[in-house]
């Protein structure tokens, strides 16, 4: 019944791994071919990989998990998946009722655990409550700001009779429409300003087109946070490039400058990572128009004098069309380079370094790619030097910043948009912790290009110690391992490239014609101090 | 100052992952060489480690992570913890407290979803609250039941100037001293009763010997637990088997047949897997005592006749002197091997399965071998058919029974008693998820056997659904991987048995007479049903 409901969803896709807890789900799937259970080696990563499919499917997705440690080892996806608004349900067996407290194995009350991450979270002990349940959790995941939910399945509500109870339609989010008294508004304010700057956040995905059209009309640059990297092609004239953790000169002259007399923030919530570290001189003297579906987004470390309440593409298309009924006798002149933003000299590539060869191995792969970015060193050179070339090509979780989630999310993205090439850039450190999803990856024939940046050490802390304590500590850095040879040991096609000259052999070719995943190894130990300065910066901010 | 603190305790390990939110402690370990961090490849996995080690070390020990996706991977070990006893304070760290609710990176705030599996968990705030609160925290965690603590450090309390607080003493935990009129009563009861049964849990870990002696005093037969094997010998004349999960028929027989007029339980907390799934005759008109140090122990699920609270060895060793001082006149006769024991006949090794090939290595092992036996198939034949020729070899986690924390247990159990041997025996499934702590072992030097059975299957799930639903799901089974050869591409002496002859191989003797780590793949596809009958018996009973 439970999985009767959720195909109504166009769930597809069970991410998770099967045991004694949650047996009736995975014995059902037996009659149920169309739902494939993706099962992972750990569920943290099937936790990301059904983080990654809820946002690019754009449907709910489901990851499951035993009672007790399966449960738990959930936590961090659903906690993943709340800082990233992505509607996930997860569901954990529990022990049967009548043996609650009784230290039934891999006993836990989940509920609770999973309550300060999920937008809902519930222990269903009543088997006549397990769809209302269900039906009420699938509507909080995917209304409002959209969200995990959890609930807690003991064995013998998965298996009591219920009979055929009639499945109510699955819920599909009503879209929170803008006052159309503050678009009005909010078009009159920022018309009336001759310049203006824009800073756009991970909620325009989407709604680019229409974002772009905007900055257009208002002949304003853009600035993206780093989470947003990837949605706004690099060649518009009018996007100066990254404001924030790893991000641009340009963007952060701009900000700096106080040029501007308006703000428009789409779709930021303004934390650390995309405000260079809750930076003064963002909204300082400038007129600032918030727009964000999340109402607790507003007001948070900046005033703001214009709050917009309303999902971005409404409140976007809302106030173009405003702004056009405005404009339409002084329409300003067409979009030309801002001045900010200098056209690239792009320098010869002669060391061997993680920029070039992030750069060099760009350069191979198609314009539509998506790179799955995970947390690591790699990540600031990637949301620094990597182009952008088509929209939402990047999926960078530098908000949460788990360790290994992108190698889950080239999975989930993978499931999601089957034709659309997918590279995951990775680490030694996050390979360590969840590479062996690329078995997963191998199992489900998955074409994903695994890129491992192998610099034998965690380059974040080496670096960032470096740069804070002028030392750092011995167990930052581990004796280097082939993992180009394990990749090859696991059946996976494989290379390692240890100089600049490795990345345009033909070998790489080889590994992007696999049907299955491939892996490149970029072993490498970039003694540079990456673009990460900020965040050191913030952190040593409160040292001493 | 928190390091200096809990280098009073003795703490001479933090296992954990550095990162920004936490890099003012591990700056602080470059100037304290005695402290040294064991680095994981997983939080989780250091968790299992932390637990280990505060079990085999008999002290407090720390696992550590950053704010966010650090501390919810440690989620899973702090549950562990909690229903193992085990004092492990979990240090997470936090954002700054004037950036909370600003999205700065990898905000969380872990307190509340620490709550639930801890014993305590609180967010400093306050830098002058740190000490006090660490102190309370680590006093908790020793005292009474003992357990996981956690605390939260934001940056800027870690980074505070607090001067040189004096540093109190370390907590010690107080014991808990069994009421003594009850001892006499408990004596005089079951002196009264010419026969009984004794079940020991694992709370008898440390009062073997008392417990041996009580039961030569008695003349009575004792069964233990699943997660108590390998404390009691199995040359002991009465020592019976195991009941419960994977356990002997002797046992269960013994148990059954309403033998015995009482029923003394020495610090089990009669979960599931201790008692054949709440096999009704346990406690059947037996006259029931039960030992515990947690009071809530006490008459969860059997009706207890008189329950004695108090530290296991105390009330072991008080029990037998009060029982030495009403037996003097009437001794009972020296032990003989009890009737319920039949000499084992071995038999002859000829199939090549999960049993033998068992067997067969622990021939080549050392006696005082330490098993931490993983989660899987492989673990109910490790309880069934594995010898106990010495206390305390076995650490069997089947009560949380989070898979791949036996790789854990390792590392823990050879840090806190390095002359002692440890063998992992873990399979595929845990392997994929934490076998990556292999190179943590590597990297520290440890000489650990790990031993992979490798099915190519999740074996307990496969067998599990055979016997229940007579199908299996194709997705608990994967293409075979080569582990062995993985191990030998990460610089790990490795090799592969794929047949029973494999393992009076010499190449067996070049693992065990390394300085690190080893892997022996025990490449075998068992077909026969596990020992493990019960526990599908119970799942089943709440199926359709």
């Amino acid at each position: 019944m439970v999985l009767d409901y959720l195909q109504r969803g166009d769930v597809k896709y069970l991410f998770g791994i099967p045991a004694g807890s949650v047996n009736a789900f995975f014995d059902a799937l037996n009659d149920m071919p169309q739902l494939v259970p993706i099962v992972a080696k750990h569920e943290g990563a099937a936790s990301y990989m059904a983080a990654a499919y809820a946002k690019y499917s754009g449907g709910l997705s489901v990851a499951i998990g035993c009672s007790g440690p399966g449960g738990t080892n959930l936590v961090t996806g659903a906690a993943n998946a709340m800082r990233e608004h992505l509607p996930v349900l997860f569901i954990t067996g529990a022990v049967p009722v009548g043996t609650m407290g009784l230290n039934a194995s891999q006993e836990l009350d989940a509920a609770p655990v999973f309550r300060p991450v999920t937008k809902y979270s519930a222990l269903v002990k009543d088997a006549k409550e397990l769809l209302p349940e269900l039906v009420k959790a699938c509507q909080i995941a995917v209304s409002d700001v959209p969200g995990p939910v959890h609930i807690a399945i003991p064995i013998d509500v998965q298996h009591a009779e219920v009979g055929q109870p009639e499945l109510p339609p699955f819920p599909t989010r009503k879209p929170i429409i803008p006052d159309l008294e503050t678009i009005r508004q909010a078009a009159k304010e920022l018309w009336k300003r001759k310049d203006g700057v824009i800073l756009a956040g991970q909620g325009i995905r989407g709604s680019v087109d229409v974002l772009l059209e905007l900055a257009e009309l208002l002949q304003w640059p853009i600035v993206s946070t780093p989470q947003a990297k990837g949605y706004i092609p690099e060649d518009h004239p009018l996007f100066i490039g990254v404001f924030g953790f790893a991000g641009h000169e340009a963007a952060a002259g701009l900000i700096a400058d106080g040029g501007g007399q308006a703000l428009l923030i789409a779709g930021s919530s303004l934390g650390e990572t995309a405000t260079n570290n809750y930076n003064a001189s963002l909204a300082k003297g400038r007129y600032t128009v918030q727009m964000d579906f999340d109402s607790t987004a507003f007001g948070r470390k900046y005033p703001v004098d214009l709050p917009v309440l309303g999902d971005i593409n409404l409140s976007l298309l809302l106030l173009l069309e405003e702004l056009r009924a405005l404009g339409a006798k002084t329409e300003r002149p067409k979009a030309l380079p801002h001045p900010a933003k200098k056209p690239k000299q792009e320098a010869l590539r002669l060391e061997y370094n993680t920029q070039n060869a992030l750069l060099s191995l760009q350069d191979r792969l198609p314009a539509h790619t998506r790179y799955t970015v995970d947390i690591g060193e790699f990540m600031s050179y990637a949301i620094h030097h990597m182009k952008v070339l088509e929209s939402d090509s990047y999926s960078i979780n530098v908000h949460f910043g788990a360790m290994g989630s992108g190698i889950g999310s080239a999975i989930g993205s993978c499931l999601a948009e089957p034709e659309r090439p997918v590279v995951c850039l990775t680490g030694d450190g996050c390979f360590f912790m969840h590479g062996m999803e690329i078995l997963t990856a191998k199992e489900y024939g998955l074409p994903i290009l695994f890129v491992v940046v192998n610099n034998a050490r965690l380059g974040m802390v080496y670096h960032g110690h470096s740069l804070q304590f002028k030392r750092t500590h011995p167990s930052f850095e581990q004796e280097e391992v082939d993992i180009s040879a394990m990749a090859a040991a696991m059946g996976i096609p494989s290379y390692r490239a240890s100089e600049l000259g490795d990345l345009d052999s033909p070998a790489i070719e080889r590994l992007l014609g696999t049907k299955g995943p491939a892996l490149l190894e970029i072993a490498l130990k970039d003694n540079n101090t990456p673009p990460m300065g900020d965040r050191v910066k913030f952190l040593s901010s409160f040292g001493k």
